[in-house]
């Protein structure tokens, strides 16, 4: 059973990037109309294209993991609620960390961390996604043998 | 005055690509569980990062313009209505048009598209920016003697 903690940028610093507008990364631009959050993450990959994930609700198990060896791969929900997202140091069940994402939280996994994909709590969210261009060459797929269980 | 035009692909193209989940871009991926708008944009430079920009409103007028030489620059709209985009062949008063976006769509500037900084509708408004790192060195600006006013 894996339970869900908070993301926080230091709890996910193994895994990835937390994208999230915090005083701290705050710049004043466009003379005063705008605040940039500056420089969330960078992008590891050779050539980076920008997609839509519509997500839609699905069983609360883990029975896979993938990673992508050749560049990272960022979420960042576009409205709803909070979300989650399933990560682990090795493609094991025993190996599985589970973060509640809040609404104004994305993240990228860096290149090659093992995760599972998308996972939604209401019945459907859309999600900007930043990754390597042409994906299809760039996924490894781990299956479980049993499904791990998540308590939300 | 520039009056806004509805921003469609075919209209906005000279000057770079519209972020858009239309049909024509699905693919179903995660066993069904999401589906992928593929590919919206390629992101056009060497190195990429990811920001969030906060806008505020400001005067509905134009009185100069902006490029990135060395990148594209993409804008996606996290959460709220309808927002601007000003853009012009050449960094002339009488060379801007406006395109009215929607709430559900984003856009990628491409490489030296002369454009406004944000211009938003409401009081505030968030948005996914994604562009070359280090933006500090990839900027030019042309500033109008009279600034244009918009019809809005």
């Amino acid at each position: 059973m894996i339970t869900p903690e908070l993301l926080t940028k230091e709890a996910f610093a193994p895994f990835g990037e937390v994208l999230e507008a915090t005083p701290d990364t705050a710049i004043e631009i466009n003379s005063g109309f705008t605040t940039r959050f500056h420089q969330l993450a960078a992008v590891d990959a050779d050539r980076a294209a920008i997609s839509v994930f519509s997500g839609r609700r699905r069983p609360m198990e883990i029975s896979m993991l993938e990673c992508h060896p050749y560049g990272s791969q960022a979420f960042y929900p576009l409205g709803g609620g909070p979300w989650l997202a399933v990560v682990a140091a090795k493609p094991k069940p025993e190996a599985c960390r589970a973060f509640m994402c809040g609404a104004n939280q994305g993240l990228q996994y860096s290149r090659g961390t093992w995760h599972h994909p998308l996972l939604i709590l209401e019945d459907t969210q859309d999600f900007l996604v930043i990754e390597r261009l042409d994906p299809e060459s760039n996924l490894e797929e781990v299956f479980f043998d049993e499904p791990v269980q998540m308590s939300v």
